[in-house]
């Protein structure tokens, strides 16, 4: 089990490389909510989202023959810049397996930091049997997007900052798709303030995790169809369920429309760029899927990478 | 004449109040510019702005008897919110003479920091007569947007701080509107590193301070129409002026087309929200109008304030 001397170790690799990101407050926000909210935004971090914490965790723990060799990712779009990234910085290289649908923006960053793009269809193939031949194929080392106790790890330095800044939390908020963000906060968070509540979000389309969480098992989904590109996963991985079953105490969902509403205020109010997943937990505390009124609430606004375009395109199509 | 003592003691006013903005970096701006370039973002400040901090000196330093009766601004839209917000931190109430066109998110928001607007014309009234009549109807005073001594002081602590952050810069460049900004901050800069050259940028069609530099005096221009909003002026104001003939280098200009270019980069790669008017002095850099190869370049990024809304429809108006 995933313990906070892991996510210790993992902010300690990761000092002086990946930022601190910074919090933001808004007394527009805390009127909206009733609450005293902190706003993590990782749309700072290094590759503009809190996945290169876990890439760089991870990839910087490979032995040097398997560094020598290469790493090999697949991802919708964050992790995959992430891993580009932590290779580029520890001076391997980077193939990552992308989805023909992934947002331009995406695609284009992670060749940016120079990775080998390798693109198949998200509804027809599987990556993991994709992947499987390119690593054995070429002996790439595979950097898992989320389940991987180093990963989790690396994501948990989010809350450690969090509550480093903001250490009277009562809530707190993270998006969920593959469930290593939450997983590695909710170890940290619980671990420092036990009587912390963490709270997962997913898009209405998603809520693979929320199921699981009910049946007590992992439970399969179809592939959702939702804005928050990030968060398209079918089911929580093996090792964050194990995790996320003990220590996160609720999963709530919002819409695609909650989410727009969200971005929109966190552009307007708070002048932060935040991508649809990223958005995920400020939609849940303005759609009031989340009662946190007179509490210290922390929400780890996860990503800002939607292009300009993109944002502009989702914001026209909700006029 | 304007001296860095002045900026220093509305540094010292502004302590605690005013938020000491992030400055940020970007591989790609640098790779772009060939340059090492540091990003002020004023777009975290209170009221979305740098103008808080001149708003807040100059209120917060008038006499008892003159806050109880309150203040009157006119304003295209930053200075008003940095008034409003002021007046209301200082318990007084901000009467705010705004033009009919001004954007819909900067009068929602003035009226949200409790102030009571009161519109005209842009084209055909003049807003200084209609400042001058109700000053003396109500007994207000009024907070000049830029032509006041203490304003210029309070704005110059964005250099200050900038120069704390980046000490070794060769180059600061600022937005130009009436030359608040490019004054405090020039005075600042050239006592604390006498070799910086301090560069100013406005819009295209709003080209006075370029003008009246090469002129040798005051030269008064036409209303600009430009998508920066905040840099409509005609004229430089009287006492920026004077500050600006000695301190300030050059002035360059940008079209409206090279500012929507460095808003979308701006968004794209720095995950910033910036306003017409902030991002000029990113969008000269990106235009090559301004040749900082080599060097370290400091860049006012002077507000946030476009709504979401506005800014899908200026990117959409782009493509």
């Amino acid at each position: 089990m995933l313990e906070l001397a892991d996510v210790q170790a993992a902010a300690r690799r990761l000092e002086g490389v990946a930022h601190r990101t910074p919090v933001f407050t808004s007394r527009t926000l805390d009127e909206r909510t009733g609450a005293r909210v902190h706003v993590k935004a990782e749309s700072f971090q290094r590759g503009g989202a809190f996945k290169f914490r876990g890439a760089y965790t991870k990839v910087s723990s490979l032995p040097p023959e398997a560094l020598a060799r290469g790493v090999l990712a697949y991802s919708s779009g964050n992790h995959a810049q992430a891993v580009a990234l932590a290779a580029r910085l520890l001076g391997t290289r980077a193939t990552i397996l992308m989805p023909l649908d992934a947002p331009a923006a995406k695609v284009e960053a992670t060749r940016g930091y120079g990775a080998e793009i390798v693109t198949y269809d998200r509804w027809t193939e599987s990556r993991e049997e994709i992947g499987a031949r390119l690593a054995a194929e070429r002996g790439l080392e595979l950097v898992k997007p989320y389940d991987d106790p180093l990963v989790m790890a690396g994501q948990g330095t989010t809350a450690l900052e969090l509550l480093d800044e903001a250490p009277a939390l009562d809530v707190l908020v993270t998006p969920v798709g593959g469930g290593g963000l939450i997983a590695g906060c909710a170890t940290a968070a619980k671990a420092l303030r036990p009587g912390i509540r963490v709270v997962g979000v997913e898009p209405e389309a998603g809520d693979d995790t929320r199921r699981s969480l009910a049946a007590g098992e992992r439970i399969r989904i179809e592939v959702p169809r939702t804005i928050a590109d990030g968060l398209q996963t079918a089911e929580p991985g093996e090792l964050t369920f194990e995790v996320i079953r003990r220590r996160v105490d609720e999963v709530v969902t919002v819409s695609d429309a909650e989410i727009l509403d969200a971005m929109a205020f966190l552009f307007d109010r708070l002048k932060l760029v935040v991508e649809p997943s990223g958005a995920v937990g400020i939609a849940a505390l303005l759609a009031g899927q989340l009662d946190v009124r007179g509490r210290s609430v922390g929400v780890v606004v996860s990503g800002g990478n939607v292009g300009a375009a993109r944002f502009a395109a989702l914001l026209d199509g909700r006029r």
